[in-house]
């Protein structure tokens, strides 16, 4: 049998390049979109809702009644009363309720990847990277790894997630793609001490988030599986997915 | 002194993201444009235009008497004479005339640079390594390093060469760039037998000229110093630089 194929968008301005048709795309967005995600549905969030503004945050906020999330450059975005990190959404404050969220690169993708009409849309975070590759392996479909990066500028830890993936689960998978060998080089050298990769490379999110005191943020989430959870996008908002 | 600022555009549709003026840019297209202009000036010839499309190489060549030469897809293109192989360009053949050359990727990046309004517009190739980092270090201005991939995809070989050049030149320049950072990584993974690694990594590229039977061609242009020239882009010609 055929295998399905895999490949890797290392920019959001690369993703029209793929054809996303009966493909699942996996939206990556380590530092930290993903990462939260994954981290408030492994704490019970009943569900998240990602918006591509600020501005349509507080609406929603209002309209729902619920918690409201989001930065604008690393920072909590004014008008909106939580950030980005993982740290913010520990079981007992997130637990069964609904949070509106707008980060900087992560929302934009899975809008992008909604409108290109992909079967599926998942997140994908080192936090919970075993589910997603268990998913992948299990679905037997063409799979496509958009990564957010910045302002549509490639960026290392989203491309050394795509290569974690690719390393896991390629016996599965038909890869003829550079961009997903690049990746799959860059965690394979970088996977020993990720953080101590993107310190000692001059990573440009190392900086910025250092630069507001994120390093633990930063650690955190570039752990495996500390969110096991494999979060789906369905009518607009991410959920727990069901096992199939 | 402050020093200039580096980038890599790992495909022309992320060079928009970078501000090319007051610039360097260095057009990259490993396999195989820009090893052939490095072999053709090195092998003495007077000039080199590159065009856009093949009906503009047939009308040129005709306009101007000279040789017409490009690919299609790896092939020499219907209507033209010679093909984008170094091997086709030898001194006794090539010295003194003008080579009207059209490829798949690297000549529209030349025409991009240009239109962006780059300071100064230099090809890189493993052939020429040396004399394109020499120029780099000497001329202390801001670079882009901008890969032509295939079709706006990431390649490894150009992605391989815009990583030689961080390698060799990083002490004098400012690099806050992850793209330039995961192409040094690629680069000194895959150094010692980078024909080798295109092999093992199922290179798009290594399939498509092999399948050509070009094995000898990847080879040669992955080789460095063979054709040790800086071809620069003025008026629309490329020549060798003159130093400055």
């Amino acid at each position: 049998m055929k295998k399905p194929s895999l490949h890797t968008a290392l920019s959001p301005a690369l993703l029209h390049l793929y054809d996303v048709n009966n493909t699942i795309v996996v939206v990556i967005d380590v530092l930290r979109a993903t990462s939260t995600i994954a981290t408030a549905l492994y704490n019970g969030a009943k569900e998240i809702i990602p918006v591509d503004s600020v501005q349509r945050c507080i609406q929603l906020g209002k309209e729902l009644e619920c918690i409201t999330a989001g930065e604008r450059d690393g920072q909590i975005a004014p008008g909106l009363q939580y950030g980005n990190s993982s740290f913010e959404y520990p079981r007992e404050f997130i637990e069964g309720k609904t949070l509106v969220l707008t980060t900087t690169n992560g929302t934009k993708l899975l809008h992008m990847a909604l409108a290109k009409g992909a079967t599926e849309i998942i997140t994908g975070a080192f936090l919970n990277l075993s589910a997603v590759c268990e998913h992948l392996i299990q679905m037997k479909k063409n799979v496509i790894l958009a990564c957010s990066g910045w302002k549509d500028r490639v960026n290392i830890e989203d491309t050394m997630l795509a290569g974690a993936v690719v390393s896991i689960v390629e016996e599965h998978f038909s890869i003829n793609c550079d961009s997903s060998r690049i990746a799959e080089t860059l965690y394979k050298k970088a996977r020993k001490d990720m953080y101590e990769f993107m310190k000692t490379n001059d990573a440009s999110h190392y900086h910025r988030l250092t630069n507001f005191g994120l390093e633990k943020d930063i650690r955190h989430c570039l752990t495996h599986d500390l969110a096991n959870v494999l979060p789906e996008y369905v009518n607009g908002k991410l959920v727990v997915q069901k096992k199939k």
